[in-house]
């Protein structure tokens, strides 16, 4: 990764690259791209969400990304888009470029012989390439990464410093790998025999398709006999554990910190909140969103929102309240037993 | 680690090298394991729960290896064995045995002149071994890992890349160790005063006995002033934290993403599941089971399994019933004064 | 970190340097702190809280360090201060010192010449800096480090093996940083558009203040347009999580596991529990304490301790009671009903 000079665009070419509806002058020069709240003179700023109208009018900012809903709610040279997230997005890539490849490399990596590298890839500075492996045209592997034997990484992918490949993995094109990630170790297979643990080999790989970006220190491991497999425009986040055969759908996006268990199938389009845990075996269908902190244990196979949280209180309150959590199937005894008693009480009375 | 050629067996020499009662054709050739859903013609696969009686009757595995209970359930060429997957973890390691260890110091290594290397050991590409290191026999180090001043590795170990080992810790022998492992760093020990946090030197050490499987991200903290310790046979998922001066007893399974706060003490054949979180100082007994994303807060002195989670539900059914949850000492007030109620009424009436 | 010789002081020239009274022979010789348990006769042990004074009449220790309540519980050499364990943590830093940095960049380091690199820091084997990387005074860089380009270390901060630092971020003076941890990796900046998902730069930083602790594998995102910041004295454990643009105030604390979901403000002298969570864009005022697994989903506006954990017990009680929790709504209202009936039966009888 090198400092890259940022481009600075006009109003109007941004409109020209991007779409959009152009309100205002567009010669209006775009250094950078901000919030409402922190934007300077020359930055560009967006209204996603209505909550943040008293911020447009106090903005600084150069220009605004508005939806068609407010397009009157501010006289600043504004872009209208239906989707104003989504077009900042595109924006601030047109300002800040990923850094350019810087094709070699470096004399302190360390490339087997029988590794096939593209001449247009980046290999940082004490990288280790294995035997056979293969590193696609305007890839980067950063300092300090390991690609193991047979492993492959697709074109204009991009893995950052100290990533860990294991042997016969393979990541898709253009992928964005974080620090500190490992692709590829052991699942946890063990077999009990007379008390103690037998290893089961672990003899798949792990298939990572095309777009996919992984976030810091995730580890996704091989397949136990199968693949674990990764589909196309998946989105990890940081500190994500994906065990041995686990599958995971197209454009489904997980945040920090959560737990896939082995064999789990989780569909396309997912949203799995931060620190939620999913079970082994189980099957998520498409479009499933589960709320941060839950822990799914059985198959859902219907879209929605999924949730399992106790929700939190001070301290002495959640002391008071949770000691009944241990009773609660007494307490429904007892109820079950006054709403009997009044009948008993009516028919002795009769 | 490096491809390995696979060999290849007949059916006749697992049995002879691995016990059981083969039924059929001693001559066929196995090639690999699978499972019985996608095993090919080659391919030994194995029924370890009767659930999968049904893929038993489709397989198309040149041989199966089954329970006493289903020794007729297959007409395939067939071992009998008692426990079913215990056996397959064998027969797989026949069929996949680790990679060679390649005796040698990669020329990009870094070693101390006062270290101690065997002959027998392969030290990868990048990999630093510190100052009075010991690294035993036919112990493999990965590239790029880091063995602190002091630390030893026991005899075939196995260090995948980028692993690091602080100052003076210890490895046993036939360890397995995962990309990204980190032990030996400083328990978080902190002491206030005035308003501000003052370090305490964690100058125990990490002990790690023999045949211990660390999963890919795990942390391991020294002690504070005392050791914590890892007994043999202890096998680690993926991303556990364990903290200082905890100990932890023989062959106990502990799941991903597990949390063990300083000086708690787990029993020996214990299992943690995923997620689970174990407060500080107290003490499980042997053959304890945790349930996946359940917090243990106090001492656990009988074998068993326990659990505490929230169970999930739809978005929208959670709210409704969560929010009772922070009145529910007031419902169980109002049940105990319904109970009173009516002999109170009874009385009025008398 | 090299192996250092420890130092060896007598109670007379501890209590000149640190303060405290003494009680007893101040030519006592010291070499090492201990836990009452397991002290030799050569060590200094500590009380701390009551309930170890059974440990206290026990202990084979050379001398104690005790609060003024306990002045005459022992009659061993004894040093009385009003916080005996912010006094044991001074001990043993003077008798536990750092390991001295020895000036140096290792010769198979990578440092681009851009680099501006202290003549008094340490540069380990294999550490990697980049273009325009400042590197201050007495700093340590550990084997396998990278720093990358324009990013600053302060004065006298010592990385551990194996850290990953990103472009621009910036660490200040006296830092400690275990293996492992990832600095600045992108946060999780997406935006959907036509079911796919796009990449919004990351083009804040992380900005780390002095004298701040971070655990092994611990990650810390860049900020997505402004910084992601962490104050002056804050000590973060193993395996934290801290999204883009997350703020928090000096001398926090928090324990390993925790998660911390994006433009999160946690507030000064806080305390998070082991693997607690925190959601997104919420703030936690000063000296909030969460609970162990606890799930904060909304502002904090009052210091305290907050809790919110699922309570365990055994797997079958477990079964029995959380059963119902999925119509806790039904009994709330079935009490109501209950509640409601005597007063209509008596409305009826009379």
């Amino acid at each position: 990764m090198t400092l890259t000079k940022r481009k600075l665009f006009k109003l109007g070419d941004i409109v020209r690259q991007l779409g959009g509806e152009l309100i205002g002058d567009p010669h209006v020069r775009i250094h950078q791209v901000a919030t409402l709240e922190s934007a300077r003179s020359t930055d560009i700023a967006f209204l996603a969400q209505s909550r943040y109208l008293p911020q447009l009018s106090q903005t600084r900012a150069a220009a605004v990304i508005l939806g068609p809903e407010a397009r009157d709610a501010s006289s600043l040279p504004r872009i209208i888009s239906a989707n104003p997230y989504a077009y900042f997005a595109k924006v601030s890539m047109l300002l800040n470029p990923p850094a350019a490849v810087e094709p070699g490399i470096h004399k302190s990596a360390v490339v087997d012989k029988s590794a096939r590298v593209a001449k247009s890839t980046s290999i940082g500075a004490c990288a280790v390439i294995g035997k056979e492996a293969q590193i696609a045209d305007s890839a980067s592997i950063g300092p300090g990464c390991f690609i193991g034997d047979g492993a492959s990484i697709g074109a204009g992918s991009r893995l950052h410093a100290n990533v860990t490949v294991y042997h016969e993995c393979r990541i898709g094109a253009r992928c964005i790998v974080h620090s500190g990630v490992v692709i590829g170790s052991d699942g946890f297979g063990i077999a009990k025999e007379e008390g103690v643990w037998k290893k089961i080999p672990q003899i798949g790989r792990v298939l990572i398709g095309d777009d996919v970006e992984i976030g810091a220190n995730t580890t996704i491991d091989r397949g136990a006999l199968d693949d674990t497999v990764i589909a196309d425009g998946v989105k990890l986040d940081n500190q994500i554990q994906i065990a041995h055969n686990v599958r995971i759908g197209a454009n489904t996006a997980i945040a920090a910190c959560v737990g896939i268990a082995g064999s789990a199938k989780i569909g396309s389009n997912c949203a799995l909140g931060g620190a939620s845990m999913i079970y082994g075996h189980i099957t998520l269908a498409d479009n499933v969103n589960v709320s941060a902190g839950t822990l799914i244990m059985k198959s859902l196979e219907q879209p929605g929102t999924y949730t399992g949280v106790y929700p939190f209180s001070s301290h002495q309150r959640w002391l008071r309240n949770a000691a009944h959590l241990r009773q609660l199937d007494d307490l429904v005894k007892r109820v079950r037993e006054l709403e009997g008693r009044p009948r008993k009480a009516e028919r002795d009375k009769s």
